[in-house]
């Protein structure tokens, strides 16, 4: 069973570059996943002319039309007029709509405009879909060769309700769903990561099966999507076999993300990190406290930008900084083991280098990080030259300290 | 003169949500600042009947089409070979172009694939746009009543393509160029900044000008677009009477930064601060250094999570503590001025509150924030009470950090 799935997005604000169109590339992705790939997407205003046109075309053309915005209370809010004209049938109220509706503001105590009505009323034999993220409604109806599925363009809602509704109908329609694996990576190139793949991507036990990358800098993200039959043992065979290849790299799966990862085992052992920062200037710091619950491993870091810094507050001695440099190995070790100390913790971590672009000399040229981590174990350190912008080194150096310990907590 | 134009990118990973279009927003941008709305945006893979369908369509009925994509070296490369398959003329080599790829090859010590030559290779009579910033050359032709210049989709190749080739194309086609203006806003939302501009908005003088917000969380900035003619002064006296109302809540304009503006002027000074941080966890460090130089204004960073280091490190009187909680207006005031002290800084800043999800209580629910500024003249400090969640909460409090400061520099 193969599928031809289209998408439409309306909204003067789309064409001005004011929004950009999240939801589409969201669906996108899990319609990939279930095995369908999009064959077109439009954006088009708010201009009724224009989405009559392209809802005859794309009604035309495919067996599911996916359609985001224009269900406001707006005049420009023109989706449920525009269909039922198109299908040339009156639009009509629906009760249970307009009850919700009212409900939600008296809910939130706000008074409930006549415009608002208007939001539940819909094409003569749509199928409404409650919305339970807002205000709106969604609806689907049959037009052309398509189901046309009309949804409200605000992201929580349209991904709330394209989950209820849109992607149940596809795994339906398509039988058995295939299944998708993601691993991720941290301190491994693209390219490198595509040479390592190659043995199981070229495997003939694997034809047919969906190999792909996703950069979300510094990480990789390794993902395959298996059609059935057998989609989720296969899936789980080549699991196997990419983490024989990768190791100890592979850092996580599916939604994991690696700060969170490593607040969760620190808490799990009821430890805590200390953190020192030059290059990063904070980045690290940032990166942990963003995971609600950080509070119970961190209790301190330090940007230490200036070497009176890494002197009075991280107790680096001012003899070694003399003889090494502010950028160099023993630097970021004395950092790691400084604030270890000061913060009273488990777990230190010392980070120096050069961001740029200024800055840089011919022995340590910009993107040259040393990382230090001081546990109960002793202290290690990595050396890296890293080949990107500011942004990009500080983040990546900000991952792999994270990456440090993540492999130092197993 | 009004122009219609119509985008088109091509690509199956746009297609799968690997890759979001982010060429098409930032020339629909720049279009509708030149006075132009978009009428549709396609997105389509790569696909020989589906791409020459939708070149047939779109050059059918827009005076402009761009398209994106497609000019690699690839076989799925399909953007000059359908584009000449629906004009019904051959690709030809273009010499300059073969030795513009062979010499670009050359200065990278990479060996040319006989695939790139391809890349030089363009439907007959196209006008080719020689390409700085990358290896693919982009096109121009007359198909159907629309000029069609197809651009590579690499965003720096796009863009720099773009602004020399299409813009200028579209600013002379519609005479006169209309002005834009951009006023930035911190810590006034979206809603009340529109209360505010609406005399301004619904004054007849301005009928005709293109207001707009742009909500760049937590900033809210404001633009209007003038058309001719006298574009400029009438923007201008907009400004001037935006400014006006906002006063000093309009920090900068154009493409200025908030945090770039800060190191400028304690640059401009000679000056530096120390920040000490809570809920924001190293945010405000990060936004600092994250500016190219700002080594030479920040030495100094602390983030105090725990009590301990609050008052160890930054001086904060235990009983201070114990008397106000960690998250009060007086725990601010000390951790600004212990940081200054310790960081030896003109300026220090403290941020104390309760992010989320969890750590609220009725009188300090989520969202609390105090923040604090020491300086030479003393020290002020501000509470607020923001009804987000933990990531918006943090970004909020450090860019009112910011803020703060800039006020104070004047």
């Amino acid at each position: 069973m193969s599928l031809s799935v289209e998408l439409l997005s309306t909204g003067d604000e789309l064409l001005t570059g004011q929004v950009t169109d999240t939801n589409s590339p969201w669906l996108m992705d899990r319609l990939w996943d279930a095995g369908v790939m999009v064959t077109r997407k439009t954006l088009v205003g708010d201009d009724r002319a224009v989405l009559e046109a392209v809802l005859r075309e794309t009604t035309g053309r495919a067996d599911l039309v996916v359609m985001s915005g224009g269900l406001g209370p707006t005049e420009d809010d023109l989706t449920a007029e525009c269909v039922a004209r198109v299908m040339g049938v009156p639009l009509e109220l629906h009760a249970p709509s307009l009850a919700a509706i009212e409900e939600r503001f008296k809910r939130f105590g706000r008074p409930m405009t006549p415009n608002n009505a208007k939001q539940a009323r819909f094409p003569r034999g749509a199928t409404v879909h409650p919305n339970r993220w807002g205000t709106a409604p969604g609806f689907s109806v049959q037009l052309g060769r398509a189901r046309l599925t009309c949804l409200p363009g605000v992201p929580a809602e349209y991904r709330g309700l394209a989950g209820e509704v849109v992607l149940p109908w596809v795994v339906d329609r398509l039988g058995a769903a295939p299944a998708t694996r993601v691993l991720k990576l941290v301190g491994v190139g693209e390219s490198a990561a595509d040479q390592a793949m190659r043995p199981v991507m070229d495997d003939p036990a694997w034809r047919g099966v969906r190999f792909g990358y996703r950069a979300h800098f510094p990480e990789v993200h390794l993902k395959w999507t298996v059609d059935p039959p057998d989609a989720e043992p296969r899936a789980a065979a080549i699991e196997s076999a990419v983490r024989a290849i990768f190791g100890e790299s592979v850092w996580g799966s599916g939604k994991e993300e690696l700060a969170a990862l490593v607040v969760d085992r620190l808490t799990a052992r009821g430890q805590k990190v200390a953190v020192a920062e030059s290059c990063t200037g904070g980045l690290l710091a940032t990166l942990l406290t963003a995971v609600p619950g950080a509070s119970a491993v961190l209790d301190l870091g330090v940007v230490a930008y200036a070497n009176s810094v890494k002197v009075g507050v991280l107790g680096v001695p001012g003899p070694l900084l003399a003889a090494h440099g502010a950028v160099s190995e023993p630097v970021a070790r004395a950092m790691a083991e400084g604030v270890r100390t000061a913060g009273d913790a488990t777990w230190g971590i010392g980070i120096t280098g050069v961001a740029g672009p200024g800055g840089g000399t011919p022995e340590k040229p910009v993107g040259t990080v040393h990382l230090a981590l001081a546990g109960p174990a002793g202290t290690t350190a990595v050396a890296r030259l890293y080949r990107w912008d500011r942004e990009r080194v500080r983040l990546a150096a900000a991952f792999e300290a994270l990456d440090l310990l993540r492999r130092a907590l197993g």
